[in-house]
């Protein structure tokens, strides 16, 4: 049988998937977790205002969303107090990544990450044929200056930077990402993920209305807003920059209960500064219970918390097969030296009794 | 300012939009319509069985979706009597067609449709480079001789084919499109646009499990099953073609929600009954509204309706821009000799008393 052929460069891909989902792990378990603690949702759940603002938008679900997502744009620009030119919404910060290396990354093109930093971003630079340079993270963090002295050396287009960080949960302070974004060369555009800002202490984020204009911030309702299944991101640039979208992205791609759940989300600050304060005793508790087995938590600004094993990558891999096994969903760093960890996402009491109880034996078989 | 460049490419595209949403409309008029009849939503709504899916997964929100979709799969597989490998689910028809031409379209490829179909198809050719061959339609329908003969002379990797056909309404039988697929060089895909199927005749839709290899079938719960907001579509094709789109897709580009109403809606085939008894009504109403004004109806197979204005596509265009400010959205074809035509979407009765309403005066108006 002979098939249409696809281009060179999706021939050349892997068939690959950035993440496996619980579903897929349940599904090979053949049995529900019992705690959901491995992709950084936030179990705490959306306010009951964005859960309203859904369900009453579902009955109107046969509307396509106006595609010029006026309503969320507007509640945005209220908010963060700049011009609603400055959004651009899409399907999730995975959504508007792949738009992003669409535009600015062709066959060959240089870009610069951390190794280790988020699989998604590096799946759309080779999927547009981009070439991608890593440096290690320096004690953990993501390294500001090593990322910059690479992007010269390169030349590179983009320069992604998640502050705080996935999968370790450390973050840089305001003014030493506005430095790094102004160090830079002009013909790169730092790519700010911030999709856990909202959970990071005072001074993490630059000021929006001063974001420079080589920066494009990316942020999220799926993490300390709780609609991850809504898949509603956004992106702050320049008009410049985020108007470029409109160009090839799907203009119909956003669901319209998911944009009612957002703008009811954002318009309820209260029940995220309720949020903010479970992540926080959440963290607390993650910490604990490490501390308690021995291990040493990574201080986090994030929904999760990164704890080190105290051993190599195949010994955390061992901790959480064992985890995964005793029905609790965790994941970990995929690089050495900071695969030593596994990667607990902030849950319920419950879900961290899940955790607790079967830590001991999780680290007892990996021993063995 | 100097700015990162986006590539030639992008830098070449104009910043198109391929449909103006009815919101945008809207807020230009400083009104909201009367009647939405321009989109070709399903003004009778989904299921109530898929509007309680989709609000019992509102508070499940803050988990993400499947990104294997293994619910929806293995619920359409036993739908179509089709393995669920034969299936990939993606963010409505556009958000396919999207992922399509990025797989099979490089630079310069050549790619055929009609002058006149879906405009979003030939956004996103010009969007990955591809070149668009185009051939006019043959007495308001698509030109299977014509189509034919352009791809072997063009050696075109893709060829659109809506069966039945927007802006139209017309289709061709099954048997038909089955040939013309035969007949295509076999490194020629076939992008068989079925949004509209489920409200044509029998007969029309070639048999799911005798789909040719080179054939993928775009289908839609945004029609029929009324979840245009939810966006939620799904190609049919050989487990070899659908699973490329597996390399390059936004994994977690569904929402869950969506996801969930998707499966209530098929799950409700007699509630999909219904719908098409009132879409088959509302066709033969808005016919009528036609025929009382001295105008020709076209057959349709689509849950809209082509009139026939009668003279060029400046009137036809003076008629719809009056509709339009007496607050009834409707659209219209783009190309001559069909933008003769408006289009009509059907409508609850109450919908289609203000286009009755404002037909007259908006023919009136046209005339002078």
């Amino acid at each position: 049988m002979t098939y249409p052929k696809p281009t060179p460069l999706v021939a050349s891909l892997p068939a690959t998937v950035p993440f496996v989902g619980p579903e897929t792990q349940e599904r090979a378990r053949g049995a529900a977790f019992n705690a959901r603690l491995g992709a950084n949702e936030n179990v705490f759940g959306p306010s009951p205002k964005a859960v309203a603002a859904m369900q009453a938008a579902a009955s109107e679900a046969w509307m396509y969303a106006d595609p010029e997502h006026h309503a969320l744009k507007q509640a945005l620009g209220a908010h963060h107090g700049i011009g609603s030119d400055e959004f651009v919404i899409g399907e999730g910060i995975d959504g508007l990544l792949g738009y992003l290396v669409r535009i600015y990354v062709g066959h060959g093109d240089a870009v610069v990450t951390s190794d280790g930093a988020y699989p998604t971003f590096n799946y759309h630079v080779a999927g547009f044929g981009g070439t991608l340079h890593k440096v290690p993270y320096k004690d953990d963090h993501e390294d500001l200056a090593a990322l910059t002295a690479k992007v010269l050396e390169t030349n590179a287009k983009l320069v992604y930077l998640s502050n705080p960080d996935n999968p370790m949960g450390t973050w840089h302070p305001a003014q030493d990402v506005v430095a790094f974004a102004q160090n830079l060369p002009p013909t790169c555009l730092l790519v700010l993920d911030e999709a856990y800002i909202d959970t990071a202490p005072a001074g993490t984020a630059p000021a929006i209305g001063e974001t420079p204009p080589n920066v494009i911030r990316m942020r999220t309702f799926s993490k300390a807003y709780g609609l991850a299944g809504a898949r509603v991101g956004y992106a702050i640039g320049a008009p410049r920059v985020v108007s470029e979208f409109a160009k090839i992205k799907n203009h119909f791609g956003m669901s319209r209960p998911g944009l009612a759940a957002a703008l009811g989300a954002l318009q309820d600050q209260d029940y995220l500064g309720k949020t903010l304060e479970a992540v926080e005793n959440s963290r607390k508790s993650i910490a604990e219970i490490a501390t308690a087995n021995g291990l040493q938590p990574l201080a986090s600004a994030t929904n999760f918390v990164a704890i080190d094993c105290g051993q190599d990558g195949a010994f955390a891999k061992r901790v959480l097969q064992s985890l995964i096994e005793q029905g609790v969903f965790v994941r970990m760093p995929f690089v050495a030296p900071q695969d030593r960890c596994i990667r607990i996402s902030c849950g319920t009491d419950a879900d961290l009794l899940h955790f607790k109880n079967a830590l001991p034996h999780a680290l007892t078989s990996a021993q063995s």
